[in-house]
């Protein structure tokens, strides 16, 4: 367990009662801890070709954004529907009760783009599976995903299709 | 008129008719451009003590967090009710038709924190008046907004309280 683990902040019952809630922004909010966050996340990609990062709206943003000037990549951010300006494509994934659906512009990722897919946290892996999807139907290569934190004990990773996937802290259970 | 420019694309008819849009994800997915603006960003605050950026949902997450890393200062999100987890402070601002509100974490901000706001986009400026709202009443210092782009002809700086703006691009006409 990396010692940043102590940057992160349990809030109990959010955002529902019986949840705790892995709160970020006592990470972020420390320039030091932050920094190290975002060298840790970008370190096993230094020595690979990494074409584009895609992050998932919205505190994916926060750490895919310089991960992507680490790395010299572009950033690809995906969005809930009816957030980007441009020609999209969407993939609806399902959540607990009913649908949601993630967006990016039709021209964000080249065939054959290396990609990375970034968010702050791994739970069920429904947003993530919908990243990879976007990604892939463009034609470009998930070279791994990475995230901050891992909720392991709900096995989001059964549903990233065999990919890598980077992450600094792991809850193993409730 | 900065070489940035070129990397802004216009989306017309967004988010809707008679509205031309102005697309960032052509920027932020070059990496070269992408780097240079986060330099220009930063530049004018290199020599000074700056505490926290604070950043506005979810574009200006994009432009805040790595000029956060760039000036070794935490990274403060601002967003839309019931998003933040923790116990929040709100703001309402009004829109063209209805109100709208941002809400911060209450620790986020130390009395006497020497603060950026940080967007996107200033167009005609309630957004970014309700994060220095929050900022104010927290007791932290606006040194300055920073936005990439601003719509002058919008007149969004007559709401900012004779604060310092640092923008990149600007438009001053539809």
């Amino acid at each position: 367990m990396t010692a940043l683990t102590r940057f992160i902040r349990d809030v109990p019952d959010f955002p529902k009662p019986g949840i705790t809630f892995k709160d970020i922004t006592t990470l972020i909010g420390d320039p030091a801890a932050f920094a190290q966050s975002i060298q840790e996340l970008s370190a096993p990609f230094r020595t690979e070709r990494i074409d584009k990062i895609v992050c998932i709206e919205s505190r994916g943003f926060l750490f895919g954004t310089p991960i992507a000037l680490e790395l010299n990549a572009g950033i690809v951010p995906l969005r809930k529907p009816g957030k980007l300006p441009y020609e999209t494509i969407r993939h609806e994934y399902e959540l607990e009760y009913g649908t949601d659906a993630l967006e990016m512009h039709v021209d964000a990722i080249e065939k054959g783009d290396r990609v990375l897919i970034v968010d702050d946290l791994l739970a069920t892996g429904g947003t993530a599976e919908a990243a990879a999807a976007l990604v892939t139907k463009m034609g470009g290569i998930v070279e791994s995903f990475v995230f901050l934190i891992e909720l392991s004990f709900l096995n989001g990773r059964s549903k990233l299709g065999g990919h890598k996937v980077h992450c600094l802290i792991d809850y193993d259970g409730e």
